[in-house]
């Protein structure tokens, strides 16, 4: 403790014996590194619970993951792509909250995040504190007492899914890379599996943020007949190029020598790239004003510091938010599967419900059956519309985005978005929402929240984003 | 040409002969490595000639390095630091353009942002077009018709100014990361220097962009009886913890093993560190509405594409938006020397006007006399303020900031920043132009400029921008 203080103090000083400059910035990678090497990896699952378990904000700490803590689905039989050849069997890990009622009429799907477990909240087999704990209760946004809610990990991920840390059973080695690559249409196919599974045939209502609100608007899209109300927090209907590039970045992490091409899992993890990845991640999660704020210009406190003199700054992490990037990246490192942040990352990009879009994709000939979009659409003009009119001169992309969402015409959809968020800007809620009106949806309910949380905004406003979901379900 | 086209359209897809897939973005680097491990390394900007000829965008590529094509002064005593003992002797690197008046009162100094040179322009010693050539020459926003011009490398860069990859004259090696922490104001003192050899004694005008802003303030800061009016474009006075974070994100490459500790001048550089480091700054650079209008979602072109079946999407860069980052990354990585980019990153955010900040590092004593702040300031009412006034309830850190700025209180400053710039945000503008207010400055010329080109503005707006600089200085 005493040693590593003072290195940390001497952060850049020239040692007395030495020329060369310390930097225990970069001498904590190597020492993590030689640690992982004592550590016996099997699944990066396994891996974890040897090696983690703090806290680390309002997602849930997978520190020992347990089989026993969560319900897995296992389907024997294909699930459907849209890029590539079926998966020959799949599971879905998933959770559930409340009681499913006799008519089967009050279920509601939860979609995650990107990282996120299926443990949105405390459970009697885990009484872990969930990403969504304050969500999901009794008189709570999701109300419990009136609601059976379901959260699934997405196909993709590494929390007891199928995704490229499974074994793929046609080789009994790890997917790897491997994997195919999977859109978010296949992942609500799976949980479409599951609700089948489980009986629900009509949900009450679809709701997710971020990717999850990806996934919400998925779920009406694909099957309009199955959903009764659709919840988009911070989500999009058409990933625009400057979240592509926020989440290309993150992808830095291929870079990592570790990554070896995604063939890891008997290996050391690429822990360093994907600590550079949620750096890079928690910039775009949060928002500049909230860290002038929280951090402002104030820096690490550093031992030995003479009063009589300035600070000699380091090259190594300096200012608080600095040291907080560091903390957010180290924490993250070894709780998620690398694979799968760029599957999933992967996903989130090509996600985009513009007729061309969809058509390219030969999602609207093998997916639309009476609502095929006409090319020759003109916006609805109905007496709901007066008060929230859709835009008079939409550009094309909103045209060709407004045809691709016709599925979702009758379907009541609350849009959320925060004028902080720089990942899934209001400008990308707007667009949404227009696009809905544009098809003659009457019900489209559109908030745009201030506040200096950015995109985490959904997992922190219990208030404002709680309120506004309860409001719009009841 | 024709095996790369075809690995490149293979990129993911599973081959024949093996499971393993194909990561042509990946495989890159090692190519890149290998060929790079075939060239002989001596300084960072020899090695550059030998594998770098191309165009990269406004700013000029530093293919060939030509000593010849730039002047040196070299300044036998030693440099005053702000966090550090002397520098004992230092170089800087300048470009001038224009004629020196007889009475030597036409001189502006221009300042240069993180990674440019002092080629700000084409000379008769290096026709090549440098990073501002539009805006300087006869009848442009700096007139070489009335103004004698001229720019240095700053000092920690790798142009010809001394910095981390110099000879160290007390070892006989690279300085690498002994070289001492260095402070925009440090940067500055060796510009005055540079100006007192030239018997330069009062600058018509101190100018600068993004760092060359805080520069440009800083120039006034440490000397207000030399500096006639400042231009300040989307700079700031004191930096944001986003900006930081930005920052901070980009010395990831310090995690490049290649990087070594910053000792690497005789071996492989850190060049995927330094292309990834790009790509996040460029992120930082530009805006997103500029990649919708620009990129939208448009895929790169696809080689062997069926047009009956969908496009199989890549890990790979897939998008345009990706692969111009990528490229944006590859053209800038072997161009710029990586702890230049680490020691001036630092600098602009050490970079702190307030009072507080300004007398923690002792600058405020040291070089503030007659105008030594007071602590009991209270904002000047002035007639002129009338119809800007500074604002009615400053909060703390803007009364701070204001303290600090005492000295520029004399002089006229255009303060010019871009509402789409999420480096050096518009409410740092209006930050700089409030503190310039408060402190009773009746000469504070404001603008801000919409479009869609974020903090590059000022490398591209040649109307607005120049337009702006062309009106303040005449």
């Amino acid at each position: 403790m005493n040693i590593s203080s003072r290195r940390i103090s001497r952060c850049f000083s020239r040692s007395a014996t030495s020329r060369r400059p310390h930097f225990p910035c970069v001498e904590a990678h190597a020492v993590r590194e030689s640690q992982l090497r004592q550590t016996t990896f099997g699944s990066i699952p396994s891996s974890v619970s040897s090696t983690e378990s703090s806290e680390s904000g309002p997602e849930p700490p997978y520190a020992r993951p347990n089989p026993k803590s969560y319900h897995v689905y296992h389907d024997p039989a294909p699930l459907e792509l849209t890029y590539a050849s079926p998966l020959p069997s799949f599971d879905v890990a998933y959770e559930t909250w409340g009681t499913l009622s006799p008519e089967k009429d009050n279920a509601i799907l939860l979609h995650t995040g990107l990282s996120a477990s299926s443990h949105a909240a405390s459970t009697a087999l885990n009484p872990a504190p969930g990403w969504w704990e304050k969500f999901i209760g009794p008189g709570k946004a999701l109300d419990t007492n009136q609601f059976f809610i379901v959260c699934t990990n997405v196909v993709g991920g590494c929390y007891g899914s199928t995704g490229p840390s499974s074994i793929d059973p046609t080789t009994g080695t790890h997917y790897a890379t491997n994997f195919p690559i999977v859109s978010i249409f296949d992942m609500v196919r799976a949980q479409f599996r599951l609700l089948d599974h489980l009986g629900i045939d009509t949900l009450y209502a679809s709701v997710g943020c971020s990717l999850g609100g990806m996934q919400s608007l998925a779920a009406g899209w694909l099957h309009p007949e199955r959903v009764g109300k659709i919840v988009s927090i911070s989500g999009t209907a058409r990933s625009s190029p400057s979240a592509v590039a926020m989440r290309y970045a993150q992808r830095i992490l291929m870079a990592d020598p570790n990554w070896n091409y995604g063939f890891y899992y008997d290996k050391l993890p690429p822990h360093t790239g994907m600590k550079l990845a949620r750096q890079i991640a928690t910039i775009t999660y949060r928002s500049g004003p909230e860290w002038d704020l929280r951090f402002g210009r104030q820096m690490r406190p550093v031992l030995e510091q003479s009063p009589d003199k300035p600070r000699t700054p380091a090259l190594c992490p300096d200012f608080l938010i600095e040291t907080y990037l560091d903390y957010q990246g180290e924490q993250f490192c070894l709780k998620y599967d690398a694979n799968s942040l760029i599957y999933i990352s992967k996903a989130m990009d090509l996600f985009d419900l513009t007729a061309s879009s969809l058509s390219a994709n030969h999602l609207i000939t093998s997916s639309l059956s009476a609502s095929t979009p006409s090319l020759s659409f003109t916006p609805h003009q109905t007496s709901h519309s007066k008060s929230h009119p859709p835009p008079a001169n939409p550009p094309p992309h909103l045209i060709d985005l407004a045809e691709g969402m016709q599925p979702l015409a009758k379907i009541p959809t609350l849009v959320l978005g925060v004028q902080s968020d720089i990942l899934f800007t209001v400008e990308q809620q707007r667009e949404t929402a227009d696009a809905l009106r544009m098809v003659g949806n009457e019900q489209v309910s559109y908030y745009e929240l201030g506040g200096v949380w950015g995109h985490d905004t959904f997992l922190l406003d219990v208030l404002n984003v709680g309120g506004a979901i309860r409001g719009f379900l009841s």
